[in-house]
């Protein structure tokens, strides 16, 4: 398998990414080419720095770059040698078969869909963000590809997002909750109310609206809301996860018993600092573009790059696109046959 | 001062409400009297239960209970004796200063709004939040009584909140943050972006858009979003904390001398375990109605009953309702004289 990484992409560009591409190569071995996309220089001079030179690498160079500042869409349409278009279209030639990019999730949806173009049947790509539960994790759909969602939108989300869960997660037949404002049927808003009724009628494994709670002490394995409100969640969880370890920290230091009851336990810090670290998740598929791009956190480490592509490698393996296409094709298929317009749209 | 409590609201009824009641009125001699407002006889077994014969308390009967299916508007119209409608009925006909209950919000909400009104200036209310930084609190607009907003609709939140986190949680120039998709002014949703617009014109002292980590790693003193959105945050946040509190313990437990580090450690853990109750917090105020309205957790404690009552009091003592309605008189007058149409609405 091939893949395409936006070398530029996060907050310390090819010093970053280059390491972590070094360490995905040398920890998945089916990946047969890796192309770099991005400054030619700056890539090489890292490459070296590690002493990489393997033949599985290709670097694709790039002028430009998307600054965090810039608008997504006119970024795409004016920064035509951005590392991040010109790694979508190293996917569009046919040339790889995913794009991993750490940096402006805005413009890498927006390249995306100008120029991959979304699955037959799906109207809008969706961030799909793996969290984690106290023994799995789960899937929460949209994380904010698309920030003013239409009520069919959050109905293709959970579509794909059950297929993610299926064939990539392994989950048998996974439960779907969308996020509301209290689990009685009523609850929500405008939007929320009719993608509740569409949720009802498909074949899904739909368990009605969902809270707060229902993300982490009772988890469900899709979760479905629009991409505001999907972002909000995510950043909300990284913070809130942060700020109480800080606290926890600093409350530890205060008296040596507490200090010398910190030493003791450390192993069990650091194993729940690991199930709520980022990293180790490394990247996000954008479920629905004709092709795979996977999105890391603007702060990826070299671990969160490695992990990324991880995750691009699982997507292309377990064939997700041609299951969304599937899925879609059979839902359009049975609402066809039951009410003229289909609710898919 | 005088108090109405819901004493049906909240999931375990008067053998929690009443304690509560007990508690504050212990606590605060200020409290000259507390209305009851439910179930008589229910009430009175739980006083006797607790050998309350306090001449501050007030029994108002009312034999209907909102229940959490019903829908907000058409319980506060069907079910006109319910505990909720008395106990606002007690402050509009002015012989209690404030309401407060930990029953159906929506409820709540749509009886504080059909009979007390706004206040003068304000369209819609919005429930403050008060929630935990590292050394401090801060409010959070609207953590739930409106899920369809408008823009006017968070720019009257900033105001009501800079309102409160002054004269209630005595910041002097509280800064306000509005949450949105990125940091940068041109990011955020059709609605954000407009609130932007109107914010940044404003006199508030307003930071620009916040996401997630601005909440607890760098917060600022005012957050507003819509009620969805604040309440998806509210839900996530408690989900969270109380997950990985479960995560750490059971890592703690797994090994001897794990469990004896965390016996050393007991006391940290407490500590940051009471910073993220939402039991010390007590209530959120609904903020822009013509009385004092406060929300509680459905899951309140009469701990949390308690000090709840204690936040009533406060913006009681503290004047937030006129503070409220001379700051946005203010705000039109300025606005009147710059542009022909106010902004606020």
């Amino acid at each position: 398998m091939k893949i395409a990484l936006d070398a530029m992409g996060g907050d310390f560009g090819p010093s970053y990414t280059v390491p972590g591409a070094i360490m995905a190569l040398r920890e998945y071995p089916h990946i047969e080419r890796l192309f770099l996309v991005g400054d030619t220089p700056q890539i090489e001079a890292d490459l070296k720095k590690h002493g990489c030179n393997s033949g599985k690498i290709d670097i694709v160079h790039a002028t430009q770059v998307v600054d965090m500042s810039d608008k997504a869409w006119s970024a795409v349409r004016r920064k035509k040698d951005s590392s991040i278009s010109r790694a979508v279209d190293v996917v569009k030639r046919g040339d790889a078969d995913a794009v991993v990019s750490a940096g402006h999730t805005g413009a890498a949806v927006a390249a995306s869909m100008i120029k991959l173009r979304t699955l037959p049947g799906i109207d809008r790509p969706g961030i799909a963000a793996i969290l984690p539960t106290e023994t799995n994790v789960f899937v929460l759909v949209d994380a904010g590809a698309n920030i003013d969602a239409r009520a069919e939108h959050l109905l293709q989300y959970a579509f794909m997002g059950s297929v993610y869960s299926r064939h990539v997660l392994h989950y048998k037949n996974p439960t779907v909750g969308l996020i509301s404002l209290g689990e009685e049927d009523v609850k929500g808003n405008e939007l929320t109310k009719e993608v509740f009724k569409m949720l009802k009628r498909s074949s899904l494994n739909f368990v009605g609206n969902i809270e707060g709670r229902h993300l982490f002490e009772d988890p469900v394995e899709v979760v479905v809301c629009d991409g505001f409100v999907g972002n909000v969640i995510l950043k909300t969880c990284e913070s809130i996860a942060v700020a109480i370890f800080k606290w926890l920290k600093n409350e530890l230091k205060r008296t040596p018993i507490r200090k010398a009851g910190a030493f003791l336990a450390k192993d069990a810090f650091l194993e729940i600092k690991d199930k709520t670290n980022y990293e180790e998740y490394g990247g996000s598929p954008l479920l629905g573009v004709n092709g795979i791009c996977i999105i890391a956190h603007g702060a990826s480490t070299p671990l969160a790059i490695k992990n990324a592509i991880r995750v691009a490698a699982e997507s292309i393996e377990q064939q997700v696109n041609p299951h969304i296409v599937e899925e879609i094709r059979r839902y359009h298929e049975t609402t066809a046959s039951l009410e003229p317009a289909a609710a898919l749209g």
